[in-house]
């Protein structure tokens, strides 16, 4: 995984060079769904841009306002133009996340949402992981490098104070497309080490790397995927309650963020 | 599937009102590996584009030239900046699909490549599709309305006139963001009664559909999926001659489009 370290430090030198200096003015939350993105909206009192920074027709949500000096913006997919469902997985979350960079240029990204936990590996119900690595999990490329491209191993930018004061979980999280698991994720996710699952982190990671921002990734859990309740019924069940945690933890991080600089993360 | 049907009616309507008065004028061919790129680079004399329109420091390479009166546009996602492999699958033909649309405003999209064929639906090695519907076979959501969002089954920009006259061979398209095929991905595909699978195409449809451009598919058999050799081995072996193959089907598709207006493809 040499590479990869290299390419790593040297996007983290070109972001901590650019942004060092100054405290974070621009923040870019990604989230998900709905259900997980409209408590925070709440609570931070953001308003739906009425000049969406995007192309007329895609169903993206930007909402923006500001808090302690800090401009949030937080883009939500959507729903599905065809089946009006939540825009969830990896294609939906690189694309917003790509648009919004551009559009919006902030200092950091967060990439909040809900996720599945492996108790086995200390998750329980309603714990937040703030994310030390992200990869995915069902990307199988069996040719060499293009299997380590497939898997796309990163670390996330690194949080050292943040994770010590608001005494949050750590853990490496594993992305893939499905709500499920298959026997062949399951043998990934366990290869990547991963205490969390979701369904977009990792796509988020790569194109906040391409456009050299640095991200973070706040995760909650819903569901024990190695319990013995189906995830979709256990993720549903504990939706609403679990988005009631994320919004807190949110909060938390922004009020740590605020007056800071990126370095002092 | 009632709710797809009706989208992309609206959106086939709204394409061909835009652009059923004129010649096509302006094609973007997404091509997802250098090897399948380079021969179809070299045929129409395409150069690389010095200013590019892509954001700083992103590996998508943009090659454009003018053939028969219509622009060519030819977008490559490059070498991936950490592993230095293709940026191959969905993200970042998400991506460039994306990018490329916002910038250069083609008229059509075409997204070229090699494929997995299935001998039981009547595919064989060097034979070249031109796909009449994409899915995806790895986005497993197993929540009501959810797992057809995951599925994504798209019909493809429908141009029976370029069938007749190319004699080309039609199926449905399958992707994933694996080279393997997982028995999941195998029920899956066999749902999406697939005739061809990539990496690609469903991903490149599902953009181009959100931006309102018609787009179409033409794939060549690498390898064959239900048949005794190892897919990556037969793959890598067969690259080489089938790109050749393809880039003559992709001038033979251009030669047909050149002069004519959306509707009479």
């Amino acid at each position: 995984m040499a590479p990869h370290r290299e390419g790593s430090d040297a996007s983290l030198e070109a972001m901590v060079a650019q942004v060092e200096k100054h405290p974070i003015s621009s923040i870019l939350i990604i989230i998900a769904m709905q259900t997980e993105a409209l408590p925070v909206v709440n609570k931070f009192q953001l308003i739906e841009n009425p000049h969406s920074p995007f192309p007329k027709g895609v169903p993206w949500i930007h909402y923006h306002g500001t808090y302690k000096d800090i401009i949030i913006n937080l883009v939500w997919p959507g729903k599905d133009l065809t089946f009006g469902v939540d825009s969830v997985g990896t294609i939906s979350a690189s694309l917003v996340t790509y648009a919004s960079i551009q559009a919006l240029q902030p200092d950091l990204v967060i990439n909040a949402g809900t996720a599945g936990g492996f108790k086995e590996k200390g998750a329980g119900i309603g714990d937040v992981f703030l994310v030390s690595h992200v990869a995915f999990h069902d990307r199988r490329i069996p040719i060499p490098v293009f299997d380590l491209y497939g898997v796309g191993l990163r670390q996330t930018y690194s949080t050292p104070n943040l994770l010590k004061a608001l005494n949050l979980k750590t853990g490496k999280l594993s992305t893939g497309d499905s709500l499920d698991m298959s026997p062949h994720d399951e043998a990934s996710i366990a290869a990547n080490d991963a205490t969390v699952k979701d369904m977009e982190g990792a796509a988020v990671a790569y194109v906040a790397e391409l456009l050299k921002v640095p991200a973070i990734f706040v995760k909650a859990v819903t569901d024990i995927v190695d319990g013995e309740k189906p995830t979709a019924e256990e993720f549903l069940q504990n939706l609403a309650a679990v988005t009631a945690t994320l919004e807190e933890l949110v909060t938390q991080v922004i009020d740590f963020i605020s007056g800071k600089c990126l370095p002092e993360l």
